[in-house]
């Protein structure tokens, strides 16, 4: 029953915005009577919090799974394109959206955006790891500080699509990653010591 | 009078958030009478456009002028480096980001920051052109894409630095890309025919 509130919860978001997402709105959304709300969770923010963290860490495990192991650039990208339409698809991006602009800086869900921003960027440093192995760019490059320009740069993709629900930006930005992949991909890798 | 107002309002999004940027917040910032308001604009929404396209245009404007004729890589970071904390000290970022946070898909304010999308990367397109132009990578990297691609990044690191706060990240960033940029300095130009 709490996952269904969690799922409730998210599919509010993204249907009724995040001020639109009343214990009410998330209650029809479920077909539960509010109180459900409040014996799992203390309040709303609680609630809000908690599914944040669901579904976030549900999309970077199955990011993870589907990531481990890719040593190509070329390949990663093409990942990265069927899970970015995925999120689309189970409604992650909607409800991330409406966490970030729903968030007052310093309030609870502020806290815990950082917390799965976090979680997010050591992702992209695994996967950055992997593909810079033994390349030359290796040296160039600060991994820590490319998957936070990749993470702020994701963000910032579903920002503008969420608004203009224009679904070409994200393809042509796949396909230049992609044109630039297949090009990183042909670096020579250098024999580790 | 008209531009006390904008301004006034631009200072409330930053102080008082986008949903506390009522006709009263914004009066009470500007130090007028609401009625003041009703003079210039037809309602909060349409200020609320109109605050957007002033903050943006003068910025485009302030990039334009201060990017025009830069033909190095390392300049231009420079350049934009100085340029964001210039933002973020006239509150341009956190007015920004509240319109974003705040517009509702498919208001006219999320067509506004459409069109006032499009203004920025027909700047990054411009820039991306001088710096390209003559260098092997300019087959590589489609001009109109890359630029968006910078767009998306800077919005979603702003989202994330207007949450927490953390004035280390773009920092990082920038010194990254400026270690990026000296390497692109270096590869030689093309005659171009």
């Amino acid at each position: 029953m709490r996952a269904r509130v969690l799922d409730a919860t998210l599919a509010s978001l993204g249907s009724n915005g995040f001020s639109g997402t009343t214990a009410r709105a998330i209650a029809q959304v479920g077909g539960f009577a509010p109180g459900v709300i409040y014996y799992h969770f203390a309040d709303l923010d609680d609630l809000l919090v908690a599914a944040l963290a669901h579904t976030s860490e549900s999309r970077v495990r199955r990011y993870r799974s589907e990531l481990s192991g890719v040593g190509k650039a070329a390949t990663a990208v093409e990942v990265l394109r069927r899970l970015y339409e995925e999120d689309s698809a189970v409604g992650h991006i909607a409800a991330i959206q409406e966490f970030y602009a729903g968030a007052r800086p310093g309030s609870r869900l502020a806290g815990q955006l950082a917390v799965e921003t976090r979680r997010w960027e050591e992702l992209g440093e695994e996967l950055l790891t992997g593909l810079l192995r033994g390349r030359p760019l290796a040296s160039l490059v600060r991994v820590k500080i490319a998957a936070s320009a990749a993470v702020a740069f994701y963000i910032g993709m579903e920002t503008l699509t969420h608004l203009d629900g224009d679904r070409a930006r994200p393809a042509q930005l796949f396909d230049q990653a992609a044109r630039v992949a297949a090009v990183f991909d042909k670096i020579p890798r250098m024999p580790v010591s």
